[in-house]
């Protein structure tokens, strides 16, 4: 039995994206050209996100802060890269209360600026760094074309601004906060990733160089899924961060930049989601496990009641769905919405000492003794629907992935089956140029570690210096 | 020992104020005018609060939601008194991109338009209510004089919009977070708080009435804390939030909202701290008890070690401050900071078997057996110092709180040592007006409980309506 609501995936992949994210009520389009509301279920599943990410920000020695959201023009101008990048896309304040402002205020894209200006102020001595500030916070884009979680106009993201005494302290903490997103993906979102350094024509304004989580969606097309970025002396010598450094002599200090945003929910939908509706990874879904007793037998509800507690004392996120609405429209509602879990305890099946559990992955039912020890099932069950889904989903990306070794190769998968392109670079923007014109592929980032697979460029056959990958982007 | 950088509050309680957000590290000036930067500890402080009140919101069967920052104009104008309300202190966004925009957006003061235009769509039936949604946001309003905390253009905050089935149920919503605000000041940041109604030219616009809490800091000015408003169909009538009800007719809806902001930090500060820095009650501190161990004697380090991890295990927010910076100046830091507990070990101490506490609040030093139940000895020490700092605010609010019968007594009071005044009302603007004229005194609210202290209004004799509390106000 299919949702009705919901477009079938191999038919309408966009449409299909957007059903599901109505029907499981994370977000809806408002009243504000380009903007989205995040409901409930949308905000609470970024609450979790937070949570997770936060947590680990913290252990390795992150401090929140919370700066301004508006930025003066002149500040945004001091690093030239920045504002041609980001003024094309500026949402921009000139009036405040009666008055018409003396210099328009832009609202904040991102914070490299603020942060650089701040720290200006602050950093004196190696004594003072490093500092290692991350904000929660909402930024503008002011994009044309807008979809829910994907790109809108505003949106929730954290972004991590460090500084440090060192080159060498600051390229770590590039790469470092790189493998956090990488552990965050692969462990909480059950998302395989490929990491590696973006082209120059493909980092990002300012940066000396950029490194990139990317993510192939269940349709082949590539989502960049956060980054990291080196600045080295760039925003330092714009803004003025210098300190005294261990020899006595002023220096200017190394900077870092990290962030990832709400678009990481539409990436989670477009990798496990189904025909049904939302499947969240377990660790991820901000409730685990719902329970439908069916009917008012005192012995089934006593059970669900005792099932809860349990679950809940061993902390599994738990409910029980106690509405009148029948069993049938519960079951579609809790799967649509994705729990990851669901235990339907019935008056006929106790009488045989049996209780059904659901899994959403895989839509199977399976019975169990009324008796068994239920947080011990529950939690295995948990782990093995974590497990699945990160496995589906590299076999997915795997029979995506193909190398190529000509253009014409190329050619032919992004416009019949595509998927990650592995290919061979010469370093030349003209060659990216060309490969644009295949629907759009665009390099997604450079491999550093591996074995190259030829060695000629893939479009003009001169010698080859990168592998790369390659995919059609959101 | 008196902290240098610390202006005496009885001398001058502005510059006091200001000094203790700066040397406590929590907030400053940024290059944005009359935006402040939330700084690492002053964001903690924020985090704490959030987690409570987020968990006593959600208890309470609240969900979050993020609705956008921006509100055309046009649909801000729906509803005329909010729009008369805000529109004078309004951040104007007028271009996005290269564009200039068909309709200005205003960087939202407050989202009541923005959630009963999303209500307007959900809510149908009465089975759609009640709908109980809050969202944690920034928000702008373009005030010309700017304090850390207390008035910035921009701020966090949060605001609860909920939508009802019946006027009832509604008005109940209303009371039930007024009191949840209540509980939080006085259990969690040990503020003691007024709760009652605003008069008709005091409350929010486009609100039936308004509820507020009200705080008196220590040098006598009030503080407005919180506000929980009934809106009954008000904004349901304007935005058409229509829906059957249980007698199968279209029927508009109840609503209400409430909003706390990171002004409660302004308030902590101004009714606990003292000439040495930050004072914060344990219950909120986010760290409430650092270890300094004195030396570097391996048995002292040991023992360190040893109450940290118990502390720590018992679920006290404990570190040790291993730094190479000299004990002296490891106290002022973290008296400045406002640690509630600091645990000094020392060598010397230690040949005598004992350690010393100290408490911030009295700045007293306790010996205690280096063998004693630590746990146990910090978490009763905790109580008292949360305990002691509310009866101490306590105290000195009743202290400055007066009963007066002429406008003589009123003018005495603000002109000499300044505090809650209360006094009987006609219920007439005009004499609102008349006290305003005394230092700017405004009614703080209604207390509508309590027992009249003559019958006759304060300012012109006529037959009083109402015991109204008074107060110079932030």
């Amino acid at each position: 039995m299919k949702n009705k609501a919901i477009t079938d995936r191999e038919v309408d992949f966009a449409k299909w994206y957007t059903d599901v994210v109505k029907a499981a009520k994370l977000a809806d389009y408002s009243s504000v050209k380009g903007c989205c509301i995040l409901e409930p279920n949308g905000y609470a599943l970024w609450e979790k996100i937070q949570s997770v990410l936060d947590k680990m920000f913290k252990e390795t020695g992150h401090q929140n802060v919370y700066l301004p959201m508006f930025i003066p023009e002149s500040l945004m101008r001091k690093e030239s890269e920045l504002i041609e990048g980001f003024a094309p896309e500026g949402a921009w304040v000139t009036q405040g209360g009666k008055n018409t402002l003396e210099e328009r205020l832009i609202v904040r894209p991102t914070s490299e600026t603020l942060f650089s200006d701040y720290y200006a102020l602050k950093v004196k001595s190696y004594r003072d760094l490093p500092k290692l500030y991350n904000q929660w916070c909402n930024v503008v884009r002011w994009e044309k074309e807008t979809r829910p979680f994907l790109r809108t106009r505003e949106f929730l993201w954290q972004e991590g601004h460090t500084v440090h005494e060192t080159e060498k302290e600051a390229k770590e903490e590039t790469l470092k906060m790189l493998n956090i997103y990488k552990k965050f993906f692969e462990e909480y979102l059950a998302i395989p990733v490929i990491t590696g350094r973006k082209t120059e024509k493909e980092k990002f304004a300012g940066a000396e160089y950029t490194y990139t989580v990317e993510a192939l969606m269940y349709n082949g097309v590539a989502l960049q899924s956060g980054t990291s970025h080196y600045f080295g002396q760039k925003f330092s010598k714009a803004y003025d961060i210098k300190f005294l450094n261990r020899n006595n002599q002023l220096e200017y200090a190394y900077q870092t930049s990290w962030g990832v945003s709400t678009r990481m929910i539409g990436g989670l939908i477009m990798v496990h989601s189904d025909e049904n509706g939302l499947v969240l990874p377990p660790k991820i879904a901000p409730r685990q496990v719902v329970i439908v007793p069916i009917g008012d037998d005192e012995k089934v509800l006593n059970l669900s009641n005792q099932i809860l507690e349990k679950l809940k004392s061993a902390g599994i996120v738990t409910f029980a769905d106690l509405t009148e609405k029948s069993p049938g429209f519960k079951f579609a509602e809790h799967e649509v919405n994705g729990i990851p879990v669901r235990i339907e305890i019935g008056k006929r099946d106790l009488e045989n000492n049996l209780i059904t559990l659901a899994r959403r992955d895989t839509r199977e039912k399976i019975n169990v003794d009324a008796n068994c020890d239920i947080v011990e099932v529950v939690k295995n069950l948990l782990d093995d629907i974590q497990n699945n889904l990160y496995n589906k989903a590299l076999k997915r990306r795997n029979e995506l992935t193909y190398d190529c070794k000509t253009l014409e190769e190329v050619e032919k998968i992004m416009n019949t089956k595509p998927g990650f392109v592995r290919a061979m670079w010469c370093g030349e923007e003209a060659c990216e140029l060309k490969m644009k014109e295949i629907r759009g592929t665009k390099s997604r980032c450079i491999l550093e570690n591996e074995k190259p697979i030829s060695d000629k460029c893939v479009v003009c056959g001169k010698k080859a210096k990168h592998l790369v990958v390659w995919g059609i982007q959101y």
